[in-house]
């Protein structure tokens, strides 16, 4: 993907999204010993990067496709990213969710004028109910990551960043269903001394093993606090990642919300656990990023406030 | 105080501090019925608006009293904001702090280079600990909040906000010591059509008795989590609020923790409780501000992070 195409994709993009901020912490790089810059895609419209990839494919879709809607599963960040996305164009958007989906999520996709069909929690009842919605009304399926579209929408965050600061040594992004690291690895593309890498909870390690042995593994449990990073990598994005992305550094759920903490802390910001992953990976190997400047982008910050108490 | 003055202490503070951002949710406008912008302190150097004032008393001492250094009382956030001020200055800063003080703020005052002097956790041994430190070393005493160059200097935080949304309807500041409430004052002054409004928890509603009784009231309790805002006017401030701030809206400790768990929702951002209660104000009496377009200056976000957990 040429670096022209992916401005034109941000230039089509930008009426639509936050051009998210970068933020640093002069205490938190003199502790890790590293320049750390923070692409801010919490701030970013429904608080995650999946708006970026949601707005792009639909803008992709013809006339008539338009008129026909679109349809997607997800029980997280693409469900309300699909569903503005869909507002802000003037199409409508169906969003299978999970009947166990946290009450939280359900009323963004609502508020956003999204369309919910429930289903039973598994996977085969996702794909069920959504194929049955594309059949019946003729609405286009919109897969979370696994849409060549919805990748180079999300390529955008890594494409301001890098256009604002081109002599980063690395960027770093979390990997669950794989369409942040992709894009994030197309963006870098032509910044050839810029080495993209991705970061993964050990608990659910599909994407490091993936990389390993050269074909999509799975999760045969799926228990950690980075939510967003329980799925697996697909047939679209997988080439991308195994093309471009240097490693995967691999940390417990310790680490994750040690650096949580660590980011709540110094750059008084909300993000998921999931976006803690990345930062959690430097901290890991902090010997390895010593004076390098490093780029972490914080993917979302939709946490679940339940989980959290204050006494 | 004329405009022109306090855009030249602006213009003094500019090379030291962060011009902050201003946020909105769209969102939580709906569901609030108000416009609101909130001036963000909490990504002030030092994590709150406190550092805007220490850097301005510091700058405006003279050379000699600048070799002899400085000297305050603070458990919170004045002592991190002026252990940094006086760093970035080349001044010696000495800090009073009860021994029972955050082992997390004390860290934050050593890592600025802050000279820590220990005392009993009273108010006598706080002022008699500063007092000597004053007299042995010619060190300048710096309130937190009722010296004239230390409000001077938080007026710049309201300045900033106003000259890029003059048209705001209210303005409103959390009021603990006064120090911030009484410099957004100043700066609202030559907006005539804005509304200086001033939030306080009712368990520490000193501000707003004195307003009512004309003489500075003090607290016999401080049961509140708003603990920035347990402190009490002083004889330069107060002045200013009685002429200048329209009146104080008092909150109770749910309604602050809701507000809180509300910015951390729709904002994404990390504020301390002190900073909840002006948005809780906005809240409790939402049916005044409808339609309005609204100013919350949240004042910082040092939360004492063990006061969570995570589940």
């Amino acid at each position: 993907m040429k670096s022209i195409a992916l401005a034109s994709i941000h230039q089509q993009l930008q009426p639509f999204i936050h051009n998210t901020p970068i933020l640093t912490s002069t205490l938190l790089d003199q502790n890790i010993g590293a320049s750390l810059y923070f692409k801010c895609e919490n701030f970013q419209k429904t608080g995650s990067f999946k708006f970026r990839g949601a707005t792009y494919a639909i803008q992709q879709l013809n006339e008539e496709q338009k008129r026909r809607g679109v349809v997607t599963h997800s029980s997280g960040n693409f469900a309300q990213a699909l569903a503005l996305a869909a507002q802000r164009l003037g199409v409508k958007a169906h969003i299978v969710m999970p009947n166990n989906a946290p009450k939280i999520k359900k009323q963004a996709v609502l508020e956003y004028h999204g369309h919910i069909t429930e289903c039973l929690p598994t996977n085969s009842a996702r794909e069920a109910a959504a194929e049955h919605i594309e059949k019946t009304s003729g609405a286009t399926f919109i897969h979370p990551s696994n849409n060549k579209n919805v990748i180079l929408g999300h390529s955008t965050s890594a494409l301001e960043l890098l256009s604002e600061k081109p002599d980063l040594n690395v960027v770093i992004a979390p990997v669950g269903g794989g369409g942040l690291l992709a894009g994030t690895a197309l963006a870098g593309e032509q910044y050839t001394d810029t080495k993209i890498i991705g970061a993964e909870p050990t608990q659910v390690d599909d994407a490091y093993r993936s990389l390993i042995s050269g074909t999509i593994e799975k999760n045969t449990h799926t228990n950690t606090i980075a939510d967003g990073l329980r799925t697996h990598l697909g047939s679209i994005n997988f080439p991308i990642i195994q093309k471009h992305v240097q490693r995967i550094i691999c940390v417990e759920e310790d680490e994750i919300l040690n650096a949580m903490i660590l980011v709540f802390q110094y750059l008084k910001i909300v993000i998921e656990p999931s976006s803690a992953v990345a930062l959690a990976a430097v901290i890991k190997e902090k010997e390895r990023f010593k004076n390098q400047s490093v780029d972490i982008i914080i993917s979302g910050g939709n946490v679940d406030l339940e989980q959290f108490s204050f006494s």
